[in-house]
């Protein structure tokens, strides 16, 4: 087959080790499937602040931009916590989503049964969990103006939320269309009975919701959300909201389940390129040691291969041997009981490898 | 001692309900201890857009400001949720909270004992968890400009979010404080990463809190926080955050208690003046049914004599009363595990007033 250019960003901390755990499953991948991969290499957060004195180099976008998808580790940590805005990890991964046009942040929030007891949550509260939170990625209070001013009570500062029934509607309707594909059910979260933009999303919701008539809709507010996903989480199939709600739900719903070093993620753009990264950190105080988890990194290049590249069959055999792997009882330390049997990064990934 | 003056606006669903059983127990506390206090109710909400045909009369908001405290149930339903801004419960709740300037919404999160196997959670992650939400109530988002325009993408909508350092310090003031009467340990949340209002309110809490060494202070994202709210209740004491944020992680915090139908909270200006009202929403299902729980309103009295009006031992009493109750096993149908033996809303109130 044709041959995928998949751009590979280790970035910081524990990235770097992790992202090459995934890079061992692309190149088994490519013996068993007979796929043909072109990996570049791209630096970008803190080392590229670091070594190139910006979080996105031009270089690194350029890379991205000719890529099919992107392969990320993670970025951040305490050393560039302090920077100025434009020298701060944060702003290139704003850069990049924008310059990309990464709409959606698709978010799975599923339980693995090996798992269920790392959760706060009761099993029997869990049980059944598996949603996925769809986020509006490149609109909302996180892309508006931002300023300070003087006003009568001192400096003031100002941040603004926008947004256009354009960029409703197409992360609305990507929402429906992956509700049609699961569970058809879909959950809108806003806060309609406060902000104007909430009112403009649900009214954009409701308006195109007729076209999707096999998917069950429910409106549910911000606050009530954040308490449904702790009393109900398994009721959840598809959730829908924009930016910064999407930030804040995501983020409590991946907690829940127990399974955070293991959850993977896309963000989408218009046609199939998408950037694939795990859900975790950076984690900067175990980097460096092979200790880290590279089981969502694993899974996140699962993702990239149904999503991006249609190759379900690479996928599903990913993510059954993750399975396998830990259904034979294999840990690394953040997921492990007994903490002197954990594995290595690089022992995992050797066994997800070898399990394909 | 002399009068204390109450507004008390019973509101919409099961609001009057409990309300009235609040009432029972102000009366019992004038009978043992010797106060006096005159009570007036007011309109608001629903019924007062049924009646006075605006969620927040003049009326309503003239009992207030003459007022030493007001005492509120509940409002809002389904009845009026499809009605115009103006005509909507919640903007009424806006209103009072700016007219009066309850710029600080204080919302304690405790683990009820006998609750305990109420929460989603798992009782040992729950132990020892007693925190409290210090929520801004007059700023941000909530009562930034508004509008909508039109774009070269279609129709747009704009919420803003505006703060100023004065109404920062007084709320990150008031949660210090708070703290020092607490387990000193107070979680500044905001999303500094992204949001200039978020940096101007780290940088205030930065400044100020030398004015209190005996604290020991974090700064916890937003994001973060949803998911250490999951993690490590128990860790937690006071929290202080953004309208917003506040409104999210409050709920969730609730939530995760167990003991959502039995919260408290109060919502507080500058001096001694408050609104005291229970967590819990105005249930429509099961209103005038006798089936409400009274008791986090009878909380939020016992609040109020502590908050405003300095009675202690009167606030103590309540407390312990509402406490020995439950530990008898009398319960209200939200949380009877033998629903066939649960009390009315009356029959809980008289049994709490017994027990004073
Ligand atoms: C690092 C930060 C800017 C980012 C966000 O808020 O989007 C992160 O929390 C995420 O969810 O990817
Ligand atoms: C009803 C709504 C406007 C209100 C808010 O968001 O402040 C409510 O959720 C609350 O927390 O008191």
């Amino acid at each position: 087959s044709e041959t995928k250019k998949i751009a590979v960003i280790p970035g910081d901390g524990i990235g770097p080790e992790v992202v090459a755990e995934a890079e061992k499953v692309l190149r088994r991948a490519e013996e068993l499937y007979g796929y043909s991969f072109e990996t570049e290499h791209a630096l970008f957060g803190g080392i590229a602040i670091d070594e190139k004195g910006t979080p996105l180099p031009q270089e690194t976008l350029e890379v991205c931009k000719s890529a099919d998808a992107v392969l990320l580790g993670a970025v951040g940590g305490p050393k560039w916590d302090n920077n100025s805005k434009e020298l701060r990890p944060e702003t290139g991964l704003l850069g990049i989503r924008k310059e990309l046009g990464l709409f959606s942040n698709l978010r799975p929030a599923v339980v693995f049964d090996c798992l269920k007891e790392a959760s706060t949550l009761k099993p029997e509260v869990l049980e059944g969990t598996d949603l996925m939170v769809v986020r509006e990625l490149t609109g909302g209070i996180y892309f508006g103006e931002k300023f300070r001013r003087e006003s009568e009570h001192g400096e003031e500062a100002v941040d603004t939320c926008a947004y256009n029934v354009t960029e409703i509607e197409r992360i609305v309707r990507q929402a429906f269309e992956i509700a049609q594909g699961r569970r058809k059910k879909l959950a809108s979260v806003d806060k309609a009975n406060v902000l104007e933009t909430s009112r403009l999303w649900r009214e954009t919701v409701n308006r195109i919701a007729p076209d999707y008539p096999d998917v069950e809709l429910e409106h549910v507010l911000v606050d009530n959300c954040a308490m449904q996903l702790l009393r109900r989480p398994a009721s959840f199939d598809v959730i829908v909201t924009e930016n910064m709600f999407g930030d804040i739900l995501s983020d409590e719903a991946a907690m829940l389940t127990g399974s955070i070093g293991m959850l993977a993620s896309a963000s989408l753009g218009e046609g199939s390129f998408g950037l694939y990264e795990p859900v975790h950190g950076s984690a900067p105080d175990i980097a460096g040691q092979g200790l880290a988890n590279p089981i969502a990194t694993i899974l996140s290049l699962a993702l990239m291969f149904r999503t991006t590249f249609g190759y379900a069959e690479a996928a599903d055999a990913i993510e059954v041997a993750v399975a396998k792997v830990l259904d034979e009882g294999h840990r690394t330390a953040d997921i492990a009981v007994d903490k002197s049997k954990a594995l290595s990064t690089s022992q995992m990934g050797d066994l997800i490898v070898a399990a394909i």
